[in-house]
């Protein structure tokens, strides 16, 4: 049975590097890794904040946040409507 | 062919939630992982700086440092000799 793992980000190149270099290497045998950009797909801004998310890239695992790097505040991803 | 990654951490808290979630998650059949405990092993740490890590936890993967929330910066680590 798989986890689910949500991947956050917002087009920035530090996200897109990121997701390069941690959401593909997720062992698919246990995790089910779902990209989202908070950019396109604005209705999911409250999932992440819910999550705790407060920067993207940002990847949630077992409902905790973990950010890597820094691309963006989540304040600013809501300041870019 | 596996790829190396490696994990570097201090032992603090963030470091132990961040190595369950994102170093024991990668998939095992591209990567091997390698835990470091930098102030375990202090000899370590010039090989982390000089792959950019600027603090811990961080994953290197294919030789770029991703930064994982925040447990202390790599020159409090330094500091802590």
């Amino acid at each position: 049975m798989t986890q689910k793992a949500i991947f956050y980000h917002a087009g920035c190149s530090v996200c897109i590097d990121a997701e390069r270099q941690i959401a593909a290497a997720l062992d698919p045998a246990r995790f089910d890794v779902e990209i989202v950009h908070l950019g396109n797909d604005r209705a999911r801004i409250a999932d992440a904040e819910a999550a705790g998310v407060a920067s993207v890239p940002a990847l949630v695992i077992g409902g905790a946040p973990l950010h890597i790097n820094f691309g963006a505040s989540l304040a600013d991803v809501k300041g870019a409507a």
